[in-house]
């Protein structure tokens, strides 16, 4: 069943990668536990004492936003006997968080600050059950944590996790600058429960050798995608010009509203595709940007939650309707998507033990792997070991 | 993550005692197939051939009343192909119990009767094929089963399973003999499917620090309660006196019916709750006692079965109505097994991982912890064994 | 709780070997992805391009008819990158299999034909990439598939999965050969889902000791099998007479159709259960057959497939009416699954670890256990392993 030896073409990753549970559960901690993880939009915490949960890597993180409009993220875990503080996905609380079941009561700061029948505790024991901490940061509008204190930051260094991938996929941050992302507001939200593995949904966004078998729509829109290369070259995603009849990147082809206001040099005219592992999409179009954020639920099943966002103006605008530009991509997410449950069936085989191939136009999935190979301490050389240390089927 | 030594404040069980199937597989085995575990009223089997099944520690087990009234328990289970001999809960047969399957029949003793073509089977032979018979004792009004031949006897000896409990908790047997469980009849039955580990609800049952925050008709009813101390002093649970303006434990505050007719000594305005491990909790107050049992679903899931017992000639009384009483335990009980499933929630995160923490109003949870240590085969110190031998998740 | 050694009945398998998961997963592997496994009829391919799907050993396999009338059978995976290619059970392609995600296309003689954007790649290459094959049979109207190259043939040689057992069983080909299986048509399938191990099926099948307890229409129709006896002697099945007042194995007792043609010297009134390990039951009666495809689901639950088959003349006469006939099997079929159902449920207690006893009536099962055997490579005595190699519970 392996591939002979002749094969000119690169080797996917074997079938157990993407549907064992041990690897999910590895992946969980190598990668999801110790990386920068979007878990929302920022602009849902307003107020103080607005709270916002998410879960990552296993983990339910609470953040809220304190009296001096400061954000803080902490596990959502009271230390005394370990009761989840906050059960629904955004709540408010008053100047302090107490825990439901015995009153243990924090400081939007994470303090202890009193703790019933304990009235006597000194505060330098106090100091030993504040809540457990989460690295939090703001990008684009978007709300990211870590859980590993020793990560690197998010974003504003070169060797930052955002920066790194924005330079070296679009050669340059002022690509994508020139969006305003953080000025945008989201004008409508659709998620998808994919019967994936999310490592399927990243090849499936990083390659366009699918557009013209599944594409029909975004080919016509995208024509230079019905070549199958998509917009990457030299291991770089360009931007793909809209087809001459498209005024904008809609089901119609007209333009939803004028350019973004950065946009200059030809992007007016240009799509981007980006990934920023490893959770997140980004679809940029001449007049809004389409954020999807990726949440892996189990070794065969992912979340998506695609917002499509316009310049705040049009929100206040009556007669803004992003109906059309929505249809576009929508139409195109389920395509990609039930592709990629159809080949998430098939990754289970015997057959697939050693897994497929990655033909030339896929050639940038191999970058993944190798950001693979480095999370999750692999060499990064083919063959990959069916069942690295740890994979227990 | 770990708790800095300078704690003053006793460590509960690691997060994992909570959450991991393979740590309710160890206790399943250790402690609910080496006990004595009550599963159900004695009245349920009044009449020769009446069968009443259960499950303990994942065994059916089956319980049948014979000719000369004398009760027994056995494995639910065919000795020729393992065929389930009773499926309903509750069942009647005639004077043998006939496999539905091959027609192996046995005598309400247990022993091999008949097993179709094989009349030439000498008796020598069919001794070997009775059906294994599992220890069965009534206490109580209820029956308790115990899979393990050579454990102790349920009660009635001073190092028994209850006896031992019920003099260490309450400091003698007259206590618990006074309310004359036997001689009560169920008013009313409540089951509740609890997402939470068994032991969180002897942890939430054994401590009244959440009363003041969880339970505010109860500390009306029980105003000691408020004090978030319980009705625990030196290792042992004594009766709370109930409040001045309850004339009985209810949700208006009126008496149900006048004190059961064994109490003096003030215990006519008493409440006592008492724990017997494995799987029994009981609320003893002045005109009735609730009656909870305890069954393990799966390592995050328990099921509780409560009754409300009166006297038997209340029952008789058509102007008998244990609604108000029943309400008022009712809603206690409810904000309890949702505190508990809230816990149960936040017990699995990483941070959880050493466990939580006991303040000086929860020791008494140390003595369980002591139980479960003696049960397991653990030393029964701090740290707790985050995995002990045999827990692989 | 171990049989003691007095005893002179054989032991059954220990119950592990219903209940477990690893269990199930091995007999996958050694039973199951190495015979020869019945997937339905022939003749649901009966033009070119006609594809139907099936599950053999967790694998999805594709049998396909080509232009010649030659049918094929492939691992319903892409070569590229594990695309599962057809998702219904059937379903018509033109003259080539198209994969749906990235348009790879082979020809319907698993050749590689064409890969998007590899038009340079030289035939030798795509040699390597053609549909991995699948050994395909048809017998008796019906498709088999192996998913062993190294397999010998299905039928038609002494030593052949089918002869074999057909002549052990039954003494010659030639009884079943009267039946002239390949030319009946289905007058209706009824399909079952039964919560029990596939081998308590087996063993249901294999011994008529069940018979006087759960089969009154079946012992009246074929009186012989109230004895418990059923057809077997000698370690053969031999036909059963059909009782006196029976013109027909039908719930009236009339006959739906004359005998079959190819019936003599006796056969027109006789009843014979058949077993073509490891997938497949046979009932032969005068006027039709019954064939049973059994699919094991999981270590508890099993799909039994069965179709009631007569002459094909009788399908085109207006007044023919299976009805009569199905039901009589139908009644006895629920009848046995649900006992399966039963002995299921006692499988698992700790009583019925090393598993329970065989009368003598049974001992046909001994067989069955010695096929087990050799597949699993176990040694063919008792006490069996309670857990063979790799089975983890």
């Amino acid at each position: 069943m392996t591939v002979a030896k002749e094969s000119s073409l690169r080797s996917t990753l074997p079938g157990a990668y993407y549907t064992s549970p041990a690897m999910y559960e590895i992946e969980k901690e190598q990668i999801f536990a110790r990386s920068w993880i979007c878990i929302g939009r920022g602009d849902a915490l307003e107020d103080a004492g607005h709270v916002l949960t998410a879960e990552v890597a296993g983990e339910s993180i609470l953040v809220v936003r304190d009296r001096s409009e400061q954000l803080h993220a902490y596990f959502n875990v009271c230390r005394h006997r370990g009761t989840r503080l906050c059960t629904s996905a955004s709540d408010a609380v008053g100047s302090t968080i107490r825990c439901p079941y015995h009153g243990w009561t924090y400081g939007l700061d994470g303090r202890l600050l009193a703790a019933p029948n304990l009235k006597e505790m000194p505060d330098l024991e106090k100091a030993l059950y504040g809540l457990h901490p989460v690295a939090l940061a703001s990008w684009g509008g978007y709300l990211w944590v870590c859980l590993d204190e020793s990560a690197g930051p998010l974003a504003g260094q070169p060797d930052s996790q955002l920066d790194a991938q924005l330079v070296q996929r679009l050669g340059s941050l002022d690509v994508m600058a020139a969006y305003g992302l953080e000025d945008l507001a989201v004008a409508r939200t659709i998620t998808y429960d994919v019967a994936a593995n999310w490592k399927a949904l990243v090849e499936n966004f990083t390659e366009c050798y699918h557009c013209p078998t599944i594409h029909p729509e975004l080919t016509t829109a995208v024509p230079e995608f019905a070549s199958g290369y998509g917009s990457i070259s030299g291991g770089r995603w360009h931007g793909a010009e809209l087809g001459q009849e498209m005024a904008g990147f809609s089901r119609s082809g007209r333009a939803t509203r004028p350019p973004l206001p950065g946009l200059t040099g030809g992007a007016e005219r240009l799509f981007y595709g980006v990934i920023l592992l490893p959770n997140v999409f980004l679809i940029l179009v001449p007049d809004h940007v389409a954020f999807f954020r990726i949440e892996p639920v189990s070794a065969g099943e992912t979340r998506v939650t695609c917002d499509w966002l316009f310049e705040r103006a049009a929100l206040a605008d009556a007669s803004f309707d992003p109906g059309d530009a929505v249809e576009l991509l929508d139409i195109t997410n389920r395509q990609d998507f039930s592709a990629c449950e159809r080949c998430q069936l098939g990754m289970g085989s015997r057959t697939f033990r050693d897994g497929g191939v990655l033909v030339p136009s896929e050639h940038l999935i191999a970058d993944f792997y190798s950001y693979l190979a480095r999370a999750l301490g692999l060499p990064d050389e083919e063959p990959w070991p069916v069942a690295p240390d740890g994979l227990r089927n």
